[in-house]
């Protein structure tokens, strides 16, 4: 089977969201938009490291940066967070049609078979 | 900041989905109970590649095993996915409400000045 862009960007994103820290910066932009120095401030580590962990929501396009001002301020694209929350409501979408089916079919049976 | 349970639980469960293969894992089992041999069949990797995925997905607790049956069908645990769900929405929201606010602010600014 080929991997499809769509496959290559729900790898990106759910590996995004996969640390911590990543899951903490995107909670605290979803409350406006932040240098990578007010980033940094709560978190025991380099500038350098908040750095890497913003670069890897860029890549999966969660995270934009300004381009005018000179601390470039990072920004939430929620947009981007649907492909995620699509393929998830999508699986349990087809199991709780399946689990419909079942009972509807349990009850048909009871019904043709009365104890 | 101390790690939780919670936070162990979605690094396990995004990290599981950042796979291909155990997505498509998730989408099969969606529609129903299979043997790892029956979810082995689609693909070009050996009986033991496609167990160590199934494992992944056990540990972050969407996946469970038959007990009792000698092939041990593999079932998804929708509920586990709703973890991810709930954290993906919780930041959505908080942009919305933000986004909200925001448009507010603007419309009272436009109301006290008009132009």
């Amino acid at each position: 089977m080929a991997t499809t862009v769509d496959d290559e960007r729900l790898d990106a994103m759910f590996a995004a969201l996969a640390d911590r820290t990543r899951r903490d910066i995107v909670n605290r932009l979803s409350r406006g938009e932040a240098t990578v120095t007010e980033l940094a401030a709560p978190y025991a580590m380099s500038l350098q490291a908040v750095s890497q962990h913003i670069q890897v929501l860029e890549r999966c396009g969660l995270v934009s940066r300004g381009r005018h001002r000179q601390s470039r301020p990072c920004r939430l694209e929620p947009a981007a967070l649907e492909a995620a929350v699509s393929w998830i409501e999508a699986s349990r979408r087809a199991w709780t049609e399946r689990m419909d089916r079942l009972e509807g079919h349990l009850q048909r049976l009871q019904e043709e078979n009365p104890t």
